[in-house]
């Protein structure tokens, strides 16, 4: 007799997501059983070495089988041919859901390939780090960070109920918004931060005048800062910005019109301009320590006085 | 009798700088008297009630009086007029050195009113947190960090070389370099990173889309890693742009430049030139770890799982 809220999960996708998701239902005993499927042979034989699930497949469509909750944590630009491997074998009655960071383009890449029988119900997990692998993932991941569903219409609201127990079983808060809304929101709060710390380093790293070593050696001046989100996955990063694209390019000329603003300030110098922004931008910084989606600690409460030696 | 390698250092400014330099003047016994002196009354009280100094002056000028080392720790807009404050107090023989972020208008500003009979050493320390006043500073902010001295030509060897050992007595590598070549590393390290942190923090305010309550809930997906240095001090980084002008322009061109090719290439669907890049800023998030500039923990080792009101 099982207590479980699912009988079997099914993870497509054993990266920093599906292997923190792994650790989270063996934890708080969200399901009886863990099926894990990835492509690449190696990732699925570390996951079991790890001990991540209780069934490895490196079939998608066995994996789902007798699946009453599937998680596809995939690159969001596989989302459409995996659904299409597993759609003949997903349950009746089962959930689908995903974790991509783009809501709206998974949403026109699986629908049309999904069985009606079935409960689509689109999510997004706000956390991450910039690291990737199944070794990355850690049961801490989700605790007090938002997980966003964005069910399409006629969703059954029982089936958003679950997933949304489930995401709160993981520690998550859960918020219910539309895909367009939630892809608009994505682009300012974290595509078009990570584009613009992708760009820096890139420009950092082309200079004639200034060399690499420089670069690396006085990083802690604030650039540091940039190359932590710049060291996030390529191909997951990739599939973001084709698969956002119009919510990015909206944001992205926002940013650049604030930005032009600014280089007039400073080539003009325009002292108050920059001290009105600068003095604005502090009070973001304190409401989102407030709201606990940062530490109050200065520095990120980086270690300060440790060399690369003393760490451990 | 003294061992100490300065009998009096004179701190003008005692923000984060300035208060962590007095922690490690006292920790490492890098002087025998600490002489503190800052504009405003309520600071200079803050500072005698954290014993940070041996005597306190609201007169600069009689703070250098007897000091062999003279530390300007203020905006780098306020130099030259300090300057011209304790020119004539200033001991024949004494070094006078400054922590400014740009390095060519400390000297333009500050060289015409010092005399004859002093050693003028520029210095800039590689360190800071985003939190300022004399309660930000402690001992260890230095250590393993870079501290970068921009002598002026004909400068006595021995006053850089004495410079240098003071601050490899608060943990620092020491680099000398000339103030141009400073300027235009310090705008790609710091200033440019700095003023897009700004940037894209006033972007997100200023949305009508999106709210402020959804940018500060979701933050957690990247934007948050800007908002910690776009808290720092709004007079320090004003006076840093005013004040590398022509460098941070050079190197805002380029990084817009930069963006506008990742702009084009999401508009036209061109995976490979994003994926090239980000598989190419990966490395230079692996030198700086490797160099001990950064933590190699995920997420900068923040703590996860953690509520606001677990934080002490």
């Amino acid at each position: 007799m099982s207590e479980a809220p699912f009988a079997r999960v099914a993870l497509i996708g054993i990266g920093l997501i599906g292997s923190s998701l792994a650790h989270n239902i063996r934890a708080h005993r969200l399901a009886d059983h863990i099926a894990i499927t990835t492509r690449r042979a190696e990732t699925l034989a570390r996951a079991a070495e790890l001990g991540l699930g209780d069934s490895y497949h490196l079939d998608a469509a066995e994996a789902v089988r007798g699946a009453d909750l599937v998680i596809l944590c995939v690159p969001v630009g596989s989302c459409g041919a995996v659904s299409k491997e597993i759609a003949a074998a997903l349950e009746p009655g089962a959930i689908v859901s995903d974790v991509g960071s783009v809501k709206g383009s998974v949403i026109q890449q699986m629908q049309p390939n999904l069985p009606a029988h079935i409960h689509f119900v689109p999510a997004h997990p706000i956390a991450g780090t910039e690291q990737s692998g199944p070794d990355a993932g850690f049961r801490e991941l989700f605790e007090n960070r938002w997980c966003i569903l964005t069910p399409v219409e006629g969703t059954d609201p029982q089936a958003v109920e679950r997933l949304k127990r489930f995401w709160e079983g993981c520690g998550s808060n859960v918020e219910v918004m539309t895909a367009e809304h939630h892809d608009l929101v994505l682009a300012i709060v974290s595509h078009v931060p990570h584009l613009i710390a992708y760009n820096i380093v890139g420009t950092a790293a082309d200079l004639e005048t200034v060399t690499q070593s420089e670069v690396v050696k006085f990083s802690a001046s604030g650039f540091r800062d940039f190359t932590r989100i710049a060291a996030s996955d390529p191909t997951m990063w990739r599939d973001v910005f084709l698969h956002n694209r119009e919510a990015v390019l909206e944001m992205l000329a926002r940013f650049s019109e604030d930005l032009a603003t600014l280089q007039r300030a400073i080539r003009w110098g325009d002292g108050d301009t920059l001290f009105e922004l600068f003095t604005r931008t502090r009070a973001i910084r304190r409401g989102i320590v407030e709201a606990g989606q940062d530490t109050a600690q200065p520095d990120f409460g980086r270690e300060h006085g440790r060399g690369p030696k003393d760490e451990t």
